[in-house]
């Protein structure tokens, strides 16, 4: 066997023993509510410890130093893991149907946070009990707890996604062996993470209850989307709700690196950063565009939803740029109501995502920095054949094996796009629809287009068609070359 | 100054003597027919040879062997200024505006297809007098004429969009002069061009008067899309008409490479071709694809067009795959009534475009198989990090420069592809229109969707949107770099 096993198994029943634990927070809620709901959750649990047990067992009770292969097999398993079992709470307490329930947890541990909610056959999302919807927000901030270390600790170490570019950015000891460097990562990167939670939620607090607070801040610092209300942000009816969730949208979907670096005082290499100034140039262009397409003032003709106050207009916008470019997918408007032109730059921002480093999912800011570099760097070339133009990022030189990573990144993204959107007009859903949803699941967004716009869920999909949108968040979520490796001849011959 | 504009005004110069000839032949259709618009073809005429002459003059009056910047300066313009002076006929005769002549001429040389006739406020296309039909198919003819000499003769040269890989295909004088390596190659394909539009026509004619028979067949070979019909090749209503056409545009979209060594004997190579067993293969299941969504049998639910019978479904699913790949743009079904994955397939065909160094355009069946290729030997490489793993394409390696120019260029392409849909997006244009059309146009083949589909027309679009659009046509047409280079700094300075 190529595969060392006893590691796989080893990890992954660690990993289970890990969401054994968790679910138990979920029933901890219904009991501080005095729901009767904790019980499928002790009893996923206990099932999941179960399991967890037996594969640790299995793997010789003690964790193993895993290889490349591993390395890659462990990641891509260890979400499908979780959204496995992490779905059991909904199907054990009769809410949902097994792929139904799948579909929702893979899209809360990708962090994706589209919702099979509100269908014909699926409850309102108002209509569960709270340790539900805690269940969905919590799978969101576990997930992106898990993608932190993922591309800044792991994947440099895999070479996987042109995120080698950040081997070096957080500093910890460098020993060569994987986990203790891992495991330090991951401690400094987490502590950021669970204080910009806290902080938003105590920024939340004014105007939510804490259970309401508690779940948007997780939601949120996931860029995951999942709302405990059937209307999203926008239900709050509140402009600072929605601009504190916005900067910490923003600030969720911006490198983590940074924000360690900033702790420490390196305001200069933080102010510096490329990809950060081309992330926040982004969002301010397309803010003002979109703005340009809502404000009331400034449209002639169309029956499409505008905003008489320029502050409402300029907030709606913000927001849900900040929310598509994130791949977050709150919202606080049917921006399919608005103006092509809004429309159109949202559709753009669909194909952005966070930066790298960040719990935002899509193709990422660095990527398309360096794309745009590399094609400027060949139209160069064409004129001056001979000379060597080299891509720099960050006063750096880019080798090519990165930009040949990052090229091929992109042309896998848009052919899952198109594997997906073949899959889902198969089973009957429109163009639009289809690419929309294949686009915002590839992208770990949420809402979509047509039948799955904003205003609307992914319940009406035909089952199967839900399968294959969770097979697209686990391969997005995961930088693509990570799941599809498990796949190549090459991964499982000596 | 960096250019010799010597060689470009004596190039142009001799082109626009060029196309005052052509112009002359609408003129000769009229006449035969008895129809007095030969006028605004003389006068079109006059005014390009006139305006040519001057150039020649200023260029010394003799041709010049042009420099590498040269070649890209004149490549680009040409094809501008083939449609700026070739639209005057259309507003001389007082048929149509400047924009929409413009559109309609660079959609003609391009061999994109897409028109303005039909709309409120220009005429139906069958109302059209002879001589300007005529001159819509020959546009696309001597456009499909520029573009196999462009591609398999002076691309490969100027170092252009990956065909380096077709450099000695066709074997000619290899002396290092530009001049008489292109003529020779020029000679060789335009006498295979001929050829089959000569036979196209012939076995069109028991159907078709030889006018429809001649046009049909310029816009076949052309991949171009014009008909002198209104319900395009449908119209017809003849099967026969169909296959004899799908089987041309196949033909069209094929490297004319292949034809030549077919003529020669060369059976072997040409069957064992790459590209060319992708091609038939990506029609092939395309075809079953389609058939699938819309024979009449097979379809359960929806309010979707269908046929009963399997040899219509075939017919119709066959003609529209070929149609589409090879970026002809014809039709004989509106396949937006077509159930979703019909739909779904022939959007995805949209994104493949004919063979390199045919007359289609498009990504490219070439660029897809190296694209491929190369995300295969990504992922190898993440297994054995330090194996050199090398892409190979009938038998022989593809060098790290070809395979980052096709790479770039995919990159480009979506970029020009979000840049057209946001301009469009911006006037007003919905969505799936705007994207579509983008689409449409950057790869050169004519119906899109929505507002654009293939039962619309272009003639309801602001004029801005019609010049970004024609801009599209150009840009896609001329292999991206060719025009992009244009721009750049490093192109104007020494």
């Amino acid at each position: 066997m190529v595969l060392n096993l006893q590691a796989l198994a080893a990890t992954l029943g660690a990993l289970l023993g890990f969401l054994a634990v968790a679910l138990l927070l979920p029933a901890g809620v219904a009991l501080v509510y005095g729901e009767p709901h904790w019980q499928p959750f002790v009893l996923s649990a206990l099932l999941t410890a179960a399991v967890g047990g037996l594969l640790w067992l299995l793997g010789g009770r003690r964790p193993h130093e895993p290889g490349i292969r591993e390395g890659f097999a462990i990641v891509a398993l260890a979400w499908l893991v979780l959204a496995l079992f992490g779905a059991l709470p909904f199907v054990l307490g009769g809410v949902l149907a097994y792929t139904d329930a799948f579909f929702e947890t893979m899209s809360g541990f990708t962090t994706t946070g589209a919702t099979i909610l509100g269908g014909a056959r699926t409850p309102e999302i108002e209509s569960l009990p709270r340790a539900y919807l805690f269940w969905r927000s919590l799978a969101h901030w576990l997930g992106g707890m898990g993608i932190i270390v993922l591309t800044l600790a792991i994947l440099p170490i895999l070479g996987v996604g042109g995120m080698q570019l950040f081997k070096a950015e957080v500093p910890g000891p460098t020993a060569d062996k994987l986990t203790p460097r891992v495991r330090e990562t991951a401690r400094r990167l987490w502590l950021i993470y669970v204080g910009l939670t806290a902080l938003e939620m105590l920024l939340l607090l004014p105007v939510m209850d804490w259970f309401d607070a508690l779940n948007h801040a997780f939601a949120t610092m996931a860029t995951g989307g999942f709302s405990t209300k059937n209307g999203s942000i926008g239900q709050f009816g509140s402009a600072y709700v929605e601009w504190v969730i916005t900067l910490f949208m923003l600030l969720a979907g911006a490198n983590f690196a940074l924000h360690y670096r900033l702790l420490h005082g390196q305001w200069r290499s933080v102010v510096q950063d490329t990809e950060l100034r081309v992330y926040l140039l982004i969002v301010a262009g397309a803010t003002v565009l979109i703005t340009l397409g809502i404000w009331a003032p400034l449209q002639s003709e169309g029956n499409y939803q505008t905003y008489p106050a320029l502050t409402d207009a300029l907030r709606h916008a913000a927001f849900q740029a900040a929310s598509i470019i994130t791949t977050t997918g709150f919202g606080t408007a049917d921006y399919e109501q608005w103006s092509p032109l809004a429309v159109g730059v949202l559709f753009l921002l669909f194909f952005v995502g966070g930066m790298a480093g960040s719990t935002g999912g899509g193709i990422k800011v660095v990527r398309h920095v360096l794309l745009f570099k590399n094609s400027f760097r060949e139209l160069k070339q064409l004129v001056h054949p001979r000379a060597i133009v080299p891509v720099r990022l960050n006063g750096r030189m880019v080798s090519d094996e990165v930009m040949r990573n990052v090229l091929s990144f992109f042309v896998l993204y848009f052919g899952l796009l198109g594997v997906g959107t073949l899959a889902l007009s198969a089973q009957g859903v429109d163009l639009l629809s289809a690419f929309g949803a294949a686009l915002s699941c590839l992208g770990n967004i949420g809402p979509a287009f047509g039948a799955m716009g904003p205003a609307e869920n992914y319940a009406h999909l035909p089952g199967l068609a839900k399968w294959v949108l969770a097979v697209l968040m686990l391969i997005g979520r995961l930088e693509i070359f990570t799941v599809l490796i498990l796949v190549t001849r090459a991964f499982w011959r000596r």
